[in-house]
């Protein structure tokens, strides 16, 4: 495995999960992933993982029961990290919901993010190319992810559908140009120009969308983020047009937590499962 | 729900999980622990888990991915903290394995950790029977733990089988007088008396029963602990003469980690089940 430091490697339901680092030309930094790879399956698809705010690449390996599922149905499973850490940038540090660890899955235009926040495409671009090389994974690639990850999965799928055959989020930051959090970080990331932060913005996105992958959206009625942060009913109404291709439930008494994403893994990797293994 | 202070409740998989804090009797102590109560059955059986070495009460319903079989199956799960906290004990908070975290399931009868460290008394008695009046559970339990907790679920099975129906564990702390953990610990806890020790030794107690509880055991291969302080190989011989009542197995490649947890829980619980269910 050439250019990756192997960090650990452990044995979980009967695959293998590596995690490591390695330094991200795109980011100029160095950035840990950790990826599991199920046993028996020549060059596996890939459902790609991304985390939400405060998150690293171990919460939803840890937390959230996929392997098992994973591992049931032969799909690989990868999950960087949220942002670069440990740059010494001014304000790195200082945030909870922005810089490290809440790299919003943008291509950074302002100093000093610009030089190293390019996770856009570290997410969609360098690091599939490098773990697919690295870890033999097949080429049909579906994208999920939580929160702030929900966001980056959907906006990855509306900008990049080339590359992946469905979407999932859980509780996804749905419009983040009208939410304190994405108006904190694209501010921070992108500078004042609100223009720019609509290719960011997955409610923006559909309503200019001709057509989407197949996406699956999951959101708990007691997320204590819902009213404020998270604006599903915006969602619901920017997915109307595209009919089935987008199915989003509200999951009653569920919570913005892991218990959330634990309870309903499965039937996100269910749902990729039935558009990864065609003519994989 | 009198004498409990609830901290958090959460929807998980079907059914409720309650994190609460109470003053207990027999540790003169706040103590932490979280019940999970799957939806839809009247006073359910229990699993209840002992956790390991610095763990609290919620590494296990964080990472083990429990809740979703214990819902199907209709078992509710208690989990206690690994000990009192904070009490302000000389080298309480000194030593990752002894002290807080690191309870061994004794009742110490050595100053000062006896007039708080009755762990003992408090996972097999006085939790058991407050939680059960609080959260309305059955009278079948059967106990399970992960390495120090492991250690404590087979005693408390070998001492107390009256009170479980069945008992396992992962990678469990099988001999621990004979072990750099357990000295420490129980020459802290218990005193210089060896013979004392004894009747917290799973070992011992085997080389010494007639009879017991049905058990299951599961021990990783590429336990980083386990030929220094597991000895899973004089657990094997203890075991012997009970025939099919104990049956323990190596796993081939897995480690010490929640993830070799969440890998044969699933096992665990149905092997519980078949008993928990007999006369529910």
């Amino acid at each position: 495995m050439t250019n990756i430091t192997e960090l650990s490697t452990t044995r979980v339901f009967g695959g293998r999960q590596t995690r490591f680092s390695h330094v991200s030309d795109v980011c100029a930094a160095p950035m840990t992933a950790t990826v599991f790879v199920p046993d028996g399956v020549a060059h596996p698809p890939v459902v790609l993982w991304l985390s939400g705010l405060t998150c690293t690449d171990e919460n939803f390996v840890q937390k959230a029961g996929a392997q098992r599922v994973a591992a049931e149905l032969g799909i690989a499973l990868v999950a960087p990290d949220t942002s670069p850490r440990g740059l010494g940038l001014d304000g790195e540090d200082e945030h909870w919901d922005f810089g490290s660890g809440a790299g919003f899955y943008v291509n950074a235009t302002r100093a000093p993010w610009a030089a190293h926040y390019q996770m856009f495409d570290y997410v969609t671009v360098e690091l599939p190319s490098l773990v697919a090389k690295a870890f033999s994974l097949g080429k049909r690639w579906a994208i999920s992810g939580h929160s702030m990850g929900g966001h980056g999965a959907l906006v990855a799928a509306l900008r990049e559908p080339a590359r992946f055959v469905s979407a999932s989020a859980f509780a996804p930051i749905a419009n983040p140009v009208a939410c304190g959090w994405g108006e904190k970080a694209f501010a921070g990331y992108l500078g004042e120009d609100r223009d720019a932060w609509q290719h960011y913005d997955t409610v923006c996105l559909l309503r200019q969308a001709k057509d989407v992958i197949p996406m699956l959206i999951d959101q708990g009625s007691a997320d204590e983020f819902l009213d404020q942060y998270l604006h599903f009913d915006t969602l619901l109404m920017a997915a109307e047009p595209f009919g089935s291709k987008i199915t989003a439930t509200l999951r009653e008494g569920y919570d913005h937590s892991y218990y959330f994403i634990a309870t309903f893994i499965e039937s996100h990797l269910r749902f990729h499962h039935q558009f990864l293994k065609a003519g994989a």
